[in-house]
């Protein structure tokens, strides 16, 4: 099969480089071009990230030039992955939908738009045909579908068997999140070292927002009463959240785990390149996850769920999450859920 | 005046270390013994702590023998302050108490028993007088006065003002606390460093019982629905907690903080020599408190309080509270407590 | 004795809040003015800053209005500190220095320059009459005086002692120098958590050739091989730095330790304000100086010395040095370097 | 090929983990015995790690039981990797040996033994005929075979291709080692975290000690004069060394480098499973190489080295070399001399 060649937008950032590092040996995908708002345009992709770069990559990817975030700029490009910043992502994006071109975008502007999926694939795969609205409107076959906000990424997935099976009532979430998923260069290190910061700006109303359109309908909000505390600690991969919720139907610990331990979703059935093979693991240790021993499971894509218990306050369970979130939480979740709309015939 | 001779038990730790540091230039007492009940008896005090050692002490301490925690090793004190493990407080506390010195004590053997004080003095001063009952027992003036795990001397101060003037109904708190918490050699490097621990043994358990018995009556516990989820995160002293509460009467983000900001306790009435100016700091800062920097306020006996926002989920408030976890969670408040008793006349 | 007015220049930064801290209580000095080139002009400086500060400053401080770094701006100060960045130090500095204001500068721009002492006041004390050329040159009695880059300040206070007693041949120095040495936001977290980074910018050569300056005579450089390698690590305040080296005239590990122990600078003698009792401690434990427990000696004016041993390589010594950056290596020997010069009438 | 069975003599350890996992999916050889000194005995390998494990592995071998470190506990065990801690090592290895098992051992005990080679299989691979001694006088067909200190084995790495080509005479080296060099528990969170240690117990001496053996002949150890200053820094996994080296002939800094980056070793020719193809990485960007970016080069088995330049002390050059301890410096270098034995039809 041949590939079908991709554009990375705002791929010197560090989620532009984890969509590069994720694309880099993708069986359905090849990057053709990269591209950037900033003063790199024209530079090789290698020297423009240079020290800062995560991992190898492939030689012919850093040798690509840089170009500009625009329709014409990239090419034969057929689908475009969007790390861009929220300040220009909008815009470029529905720029590129005007062209044609479908967009996977982990940029929160158009995420809370009212055609644009905003798509966590295991979690809300029947909004994927939101796209068919865009592209009626469009009418090039150019649409975007968004991510979600890291945090609300994994916290949705390990919600959605208790969603599916108890009904949600109220959702109280508590996170512990990495520096990485402020960019770079982000955090100052002042700033974190031996320090919690317990504010992150915009995080709190994404993900009150966010939970309520993927766990609702295409056509309404879920109605769950989320109501989130978010907090920067010294850690580089991966958000961890201490979970309260309540459900419509009582459920016991053991019953909401073996539910989660249970779940498949759309990528799992369809076998979808990306999809691990279990979406959430729900560990019995009694101090696990644990950030820096369980950020990788499942290559990323995995949420480790444990310590499942009671919760005398909603009178419903808590437990604690993790997932990594330039994976599960931005450039993995993006990568699925193109893998989840060709798989359904949503992309030609 | 003449300072009181005081005996710190368990002084080669963390917490002993806190408590000769902070009693090094009381104004009221005088350390005249310090014991341990490891092999470091018959060392003096500053060749058995070595390295560790978290700041300067006068140098007439360094030099003072540890001897056994027996009453009979501790000569002429008055008093007694423990830091004990938890394996050997229970039993030694009680020697000292029936030997009728009065312990002030930071372990948690006794702070459940019925006639044991669990006391913040701030919060529920009124509980000391519970050492009447204790002295009516044993016959020789000695009991034992219990101050807070260090999650819940924090948590309850900032709670107080809001059980006083709007009644407490529900309380969510997940905590982000500080390695010291553990002691030393506590937590092992490797895992911590990058890493979130979300479990620290017994500590919720703690948080649920030792709320109630501090916000309740002398004669009964609170009957507030308390749940929380414990975590370690890699700072070094104080320990973030993300709150969420539910008043009985209704009441804004505003109001709650007014009433933080406005509460005074007793020690403040009293004048007590540790007791901090302002016991509850409300910041109005979108990103405090941070633990790095608001963690000595107040000489550590202060809680930072901010953030102070409406909570959905409870149909309630929320907000961060942070305090030093040796100082208001421990050592300070142990001291503090000496001090209200023998302002109240309970010790002689 | 009223106090001088002072201004600080470059106040809003890392090391302008340092200025600002240590002049806050300084029985000389008054800060009159804090000036800035960024963008806060005409804020508040306590708004300026915001939630970066680290420590508490007095309220009328905080209440100054930040002003252009220029000689009008600055009204009556008498003295202006500078911590402005390299890029304008050069040039705002002189024009101070050309209006009559005595500058004491801690930026790199004018440390070579011929007629400016480079002054670590313990050290070349006697350099500080280089200015004499200087206000002959300017006839406005203004001039400049540069403080050394942070890890030469605490290197070469180290090895005074040495060059005094047994001459100096040859220094090998290896640094692990903590981030808020590259001030606010400097280093991103995420180049930082759980790395090194053998790699600080001019570093090496500022350490090599300011070593040659302040150890020779006002006429030439020591000619001292000097050859360091500088690293970044996770630490937040503090340089460490692990020295071998070589005497002229040969010394056991102990001579050198007594004499680093013995020595007294002219600050010692004069009872400057600033000037710590030792300027050189040296502890005996196997294992200090370290980081987090030694960086506060002195109030930060001390350097620890310790693990001073025969070294086979450059048979000669090694041992390792630690001191602070931001007050040593900073604005603290800045304030001592005005305190040297008024004491020795170099100001009027 | 049927695969040699191989025991792990204190496999619950950090450093036994390694051996565990590197052998795991290992072509030549296949973990039948798992043996531990502690009160483990009897409990599945899985369950004796529990939470402390640093990655997955094959659940067979999670599933060994634990037994004593003795020959006739670990059955048909050809071969013997030990990771025992250096008080029992030394006795326990030499029971293996004479019981006519091979022992390739991390531990200190036996590296400076007369028979002993001390083999950094690229650097001193004509060292393994020492054992042919060994079996001489022990008459089982047993040896020892030891892999050196962590930082020696990183240090000699980089050296070899200058003491080949150039000669050497003169070493000073400054080291920043990470935590996991310590085993676990290991370094308490509370003395690392935010802080540099200047002091690794015996550390110095190893290095002086084995850099000389290693780069000796196996007649007698190679005179050069090595002097090093070891650290902790807070870091995970990961020695970063600063080199500075004076060789016989005169090298420029871009000789040494190419020296470096041509250098293949005997593990290379063979075509070992566990070499790694580049041995030694020459890194051309100003601030590498970086502890957490570049530690798993090469699987771990690379070194990395950056910054070569001239060094004006000892009139040579300076270097930076990062390795990955538990790799190069432990359990990656006894499996290669396991391998380079084989080879050399050493074992039979």
């Amino acid at each position: 099969m041949n590939k079908r060649k991709v554009a990375v937008l705002g791929a010197t950032g560090m989620m532009g480089q984890k969509f590069v590092q994720l694309l880099s040996h993708h069986p359905w995908f090849e990057v053709s071009a990269v591209a950037a708002s900033d003063r790199s345009v024209g530079k090789t992709y290698a020297s423009s990230i240079g020290s800062r770069k995560e991992t190898d990559m492939p030689v012919e990817l850093g040798e690509l030039l840089l170009v500009e975030p625009k329709p014409q700029a990239v090419g034969d490009s057929e689908i475009a992955f969007s790390a861009l910043p929220a300040e220009i992502a909008g815009h470029v994006e529905e720029e590129f939908a005007r062209a044609g071109v479908p967009v996977f975008s982990n940029a929160s502007s158009h995420r809370m738009d009212q055609y644009v999926p905003l798509l966590n694939p295991e979690v809300n795969p029947e909004h994927a045909s939101m796209v068919e609205e865009q592209k009626r409107r469009v009418k090039t076959g150019g649409f975007i579908v968004a991510n979600p906000n890291c945090t609300t990424a994994i916290l949705t997935l390990s919600l959605k068997p208790l969603q599916d099976k108890f009904g949600l009532e109220t959702v109280v979430v508590s996170s512990m999140q990495a520096v990485s998923g402020a960019g770079y260069p982000g955090v100052a290190s002042l700033d974190i070292l031996q320090n919690v910061i317990p504010f992150i700006r915009n995080e709190e109303e994404k993900v009150e927002a966010e939970t309520n359109k993927i766990l609702g309908t295409i056509a309404e909000p879920a109605g769950i009463t989320v109501s989130a505390s978010c907090n920067r600690v010294p850690t580089i991969h991966g958000h961890m959240e201490a979970v309260f919720a309540k459900t419509r139907s009582t459920a016991s610990p053991s019953e909401i785990a073996k539910s989660m331990r249970e779940f498949k979703g759309a990528p799992q059935q369809l076998k979808l390149p990306s999809a691990p093979e279990h979406p959430i693991v729900v560990r019995e240790e009694e101090d696990r996850p644990q950030t820096r021993i369980d950020v990788d499971e499942g290559n990323g894509m995995t949420v480790t769920v444990g310590r499942v218990r009671r919760d005398p306050a909603l009178n419903g369970v808590k437990y604690m999450v993790l997932g990594h979130n330039l994976v599960r939480g931005g450039a993995g979740c993006s990568i699925l859920n193109a893998e989840l709309l060709i798989s359904k015939k949503l992309i030609k």
